[in-house]
């Protein structure tokens, strides 16, 4: 165990605007009505019309701040843990950096990527600067605008994500109470190509799409039976890895599941062996906000008073890569 | 001062097959001969024809293994340290993963983005998880296709890269000298768009460009002389926070900086009275090569003797962000 002494300061969460319901995701896909909600349990998510990643990330970032009654200025880092990046340079971070405030300067900026367990990742990686001193606070900021590489062709993946943005301030436990009990990620990269967007990088540059490749190389796929296979296959393994000797699921007051879809946290609660009472479904009205899900999770949990100060805490989740990653922590 | 006891324990670098020399860039960009050596001081650059991201990225880690007389099963993280990605998803490293032994699983696998800076920053972050002893071993690798992105009517951004990929593995200290002294990073943001790729991201979808975007955002843009003027501004009070107080310039053996170009470096030198042994430029048979230039330099120092261990060691630069960022360490 490498407990760490730290503690979520503030939380913040945006929301695009433009609500696209179930009834209006059928009709986009071309199902029969009713298609969507029970195939993906999503009932409405959100899609930018206009905003970026980094207005989203802003947003979510200010009431992050205003909870933990912190200024921008108060920041020693701010790292952008998101699937998608809003251009190919620089960083997001630093753009949102830009939007917060173009006038102040300094603070360090970068982005972690490991798609939906980018914000888990961060979390757990950070930690060990602010439970050293090198950093007293940190900005973790996840924003996903998934809509725009959806293949409106692929109508269950189409069905399950939403657009989004959360925020979670880092600093030290100085309540001695809250903390990071214990953290693991493993990754297998058999799984590397079940869940990509094949191009918009190197390998197919943008150019590419105006030349003969398929244009579907610049949208999302995934194989998501292969993905639940694999990731059920590796997951109770992975827990005891993830879950301290001296503590058990039941001791777990919530657990904060990458909201992926309602069949992959099914399956993850019934292999895991999590009570109804523990697990924090709240894809219903968001969908998959890829890396933004977990740390909105942790955002609605607290607005909801399922979480407080002392309760332990589980986040989970699985990502493209194939990886698994997840946190205990003392809130 | 945050001493880390970590320890370079193996370098890599891998070049890709295709050399232009200065001359055959002149002829390309369309400018007498002799124009890009005399602007840019690049003799040579290499140029990928077929290689990927990972693959490059994977031959530099084989080497570094093997220097290391370490195998992938000792490695406890792989992080994808890079400007340039060879997919939208999944993350880079699980790339690299994948081709360094998709038998082998279970490591985690991770990307880190400050574009230029990419390395240092993963260096700089991960070597606390080592100094903690969350992770024994840790695989950092840049690997970077600059080449692609390269606007041939911008003569002056042309001539200055190429491509590349540099591998470093960090482990712990057990000799008792080996550690990081310093390191620090600054990003101003102000400066995020002087350098960059607009499209490609979710702002500019490569969809759109099919559509009305001007087909140079999906391009490399830069305006060279704010770059230059807002990073030598900078420079000389970032170098007080990254050097500690009981150390002074001339008892640092070595400078490696980033390779942005001879004018950058020439300014950085001058600005922060750095003599020319203490200066390691290789850009002439290199170019600038982003987030991989810092660690070629380590490999070209150790390789050619310009470092041994017990030599104290800054690697520093600027990248897109506009960041600057560095780290003192004992080799």
């Amino acid at each position: 165990m490498q407990r760490r002494k730290v503690r979520i300061a503030g939380v913040g969460k945006y929301l695009p605007q433009t609500v696209i319901t179930a009834e209006e995701m059928d009709e986009r896909i071309g199902v029969p009505i009713g298609w969507v909600e029970k195939k993906s349990g999503v009932i409405r998510r959100h899609f930018v019309n206009g905003e970026t990643n980094s207005q989203m990330g802003a947003y979510a970032a200010r009431e992050a701040l205003e909870m933990a009654g912190l200024h921008l200025s108060d920041m020693d880092c701010i790292v952008c843990a998101s699937g998608t990046s809003e251009q190919a340079i620089p960083c997001t971070a630093s753009l949102i950096y830009k939007e917060l405030d173009p006038g102040h300067q300094g603070i360090p900026a970068f982005d972690i990527n490991s798609t939906c367990l980018s914000f888990v990742t961060a979390f757990d990686h950070l930690s060990y600067l602010v439970d050293a001193g090198r950093y007293r606070y940190v900005l973790l900021v996840s924003s996903e605008i998934a809509s725009i590489g959806l293949n409106w062709n692929h109508k269950e993946s189409c069905a399950l994500f939403g657009d989004g943005a959360a925020a979670v301030i880092i600093g030290p436990a100085e309540d001695g109470a809250s903390g990071i009990l214990s953290s693991h990620m493993e990754t297998y990269s058999q799984g590397a190509h079940l869940s990509q967007i094949r191009g918009g990088g190197t390998k197919y540059h943008p150019r590419t799409y105006a030349e003969n490749i398929d244009p579907d190389h610049f949208l999302f796929e995934m194989d998501g039976e292969a993905l639940f296979r694999m990731s059920a296959r590796y997951l109770p393994r992975f827990m005891k890895q993830l879950l301290p000797k001296d503590l058990t699921m039941k001791e777990i007051n919530l657990v904060i599941p990458h909201q992926a879809s309602m069949m992959a946290m099914r399956i993850m609660q019934k292999r895991l062996k999590i009570s109804a009472e523990q697990m924090f479904i709240f894809a219903q009205n968001h969908g998959n906000t890829i890396a933004a899900s977990i740390p909105m999770g942790i955002y609605e949990a607290v607005k909801q008073g399922r979480v407080k100060r002392g309760d332990k805490v589980m986040l989970i989740g699985t990502s493209a890569g194939l990886s698994l990653g997840g946190i205990i922590l003392v809130y």
